[in-house]
């Protein structure tokens, strides 16, 4: 069977949307400022990427993505809650996200803080209405989402990285903020789908190895597409790593060697898939895809 | 049986901080950082209200409160959380919180926020470490604690009460905006440790109309204080309200209309505990004090 990678990205990332839309308060729910917000960065044209690997994984362990969708919903909240938050003045400071002036240009510090508090809130709202299994409860999906998205991981990164802006950072600090500041959430999408769809000990495992190094290798290939794109293919500000003196794969090791670094993540996260068999075929090929992007 | 307020008061903010300590990282956890700024606010000398209402809600249904105590912890986080955000420059900028200085000016802006994001983090992670029992899942109590946080509720008021800023507001407005603000979260705490606590649905019931009520009652008294008391009572800036141009129960009502309705508020709470019988006397004694309280 082929697999067209294209037409299941675009079929995901519809069906996505079409679930945060249902999921979230509607524009009209009082008090509309707040939900106009949330939903202004929700909908500015993400790529879906960690909704599609939550989808994906739970496709690679059973039959059935219905029970994942709400997880896959949250985990996009959780990430855009985490991008409104640190493209703040006192965080990243920037006026460009998805192409379009971020949320507390449009609405204000206070109202972009709140937006990001209230998308991070409604994640665990989702986790609460997905079905448990004969294998995992709410209380497991809460535990995975809260552990990932927290002051251990994703949070912990982004303090990292902001107590690390200007000063030198060793090779192995810096895979340290990467595991922690992007690494983590991919990882806990990817688990979050194998959770919702029952995976057994050794899927589990294989699915957390694939994400932890297709999460090492993305932030890689971001941090190169930062030093060497431009605005316009990104929809964000480029260079941004170089204004914040932030330290990054290709400044500490080059473009030639971040590249092959990012290439052998990549290729030991396909290796982990390989007692999953045909079902894993989309995450194989969104890897893949991943490795190539240019925005 | 003969009840002594301060002692109950004393002993459970004991248990509770002792809870706390237990279950959130300590500061030697990597980064240390977040851990350090999560711990300065959660261990600023609150009087820990809300999680003694959750265990006294409790307590008012069942034999045993240490169900409820991951929940009474979790609450606190979220209201520790709501008051970093709501300090920040971009809110309502205060300098002064407990009797020390905000998060933010100790910590900086940047990590003020990812503060308060860890500690909303933390308070799902607490949910999912909750037993579950015969009539209540985590799903319940994940599901109850992220509405009354969540845009409808807590961040609802809170963007009403910014929104609301220097412009007439009438007295339904103002009730709505304090029911969202502040009542939810006292509410949600009571009905929380009765959920814990295996609560029947005229328990609830009753536990949902008095939380609902000492919640109006409290912030018509917060009011009432930050117009007529002084920094040194109340540990934090007085006259914000005022600063801040907030339309304030006593703003629009006068200082006695607002205490009698505080009165009467918490009367009709009151007898919503009647069928609680005397399980609930700690709820009765607390409603009481908070009336009269002076910080």
């Amino acid at each position: 069977m082929s697999f067209h990678l294209k037409n299941y990205l675009e079929e995901r990332r519809k069906a996505v949307d079409a679930a945060l839309d249902r999921l979230l308060p509607s524009e009209t729910v009082a008090p509309a400022t707040i939900h106009k917000a949330m939903r202004y960065s929700l909908f500015a044209g993400g790529k879906r990427l960690r909704p599609i690997l939550c989808l994906a994984a739970a496709e690679a362990c059973s039959d059935s993505t219905d029970a994942a969708m709400p997880l896959a919903c949250a985990v996009e909240c959780i990430h855009t809650y985490s991008l409104i938050h640190d493209d703040l003045p006192c965080m990243d400071d920037d006026d460009l996200r998805r192409g379009r002036p971020t949320n507390h240009k449009v609405f204000g510090e206070g109202v972009a803080v709140l937006a990001g508090d209230a998308l991070l809130t409604i994640a665990f709202e989702l986790c609460a209405k997905t079905k448990p299994n004969a294998s995992f409860t709410v209380g497991d999906y809460v535990a995975e989402l809260a552990h990932v998205a927290g002051s251990r991981e994703l949070i912990g990164g982004q303090v990292e990285d902001l107590e690390g802006e200007g000063k030198p950072v060793t090779p192995e600090h810096l895979r340290h903020i990467h595991e922690h500041k992007t690494a983590a959430l991919l990882r806990g999408s990817i688990r979050l789908g194998a959770l919702a769809a029952g995976a057994s000990k050794g899927q589990l495992e294989n699915l957390t190895t694939f994400g932890h190094d297709i999460g090492l290798a993305f932030q890689i290939i971001d941090d190169i597409l930062d030093a060497t794109s431009t605005k316009e293919a990104m929809g964000k500000s480029v260079r941004a790593d170089e204004k914040n003196e932030k330290a990054t794969y290709p400044k500490i090791w080059g473009l030639d060697k971040s590249r092959a670094e990012a290439k052998r993540l990549t290729d030991h996260a396909l290796a982990a898939l390989a007692n999953l068999g045909e079902p894993a075929v989309a995450l194989r090929e969104i890897a893949t895809y991943m490795l190539a992007r240019t925005n």
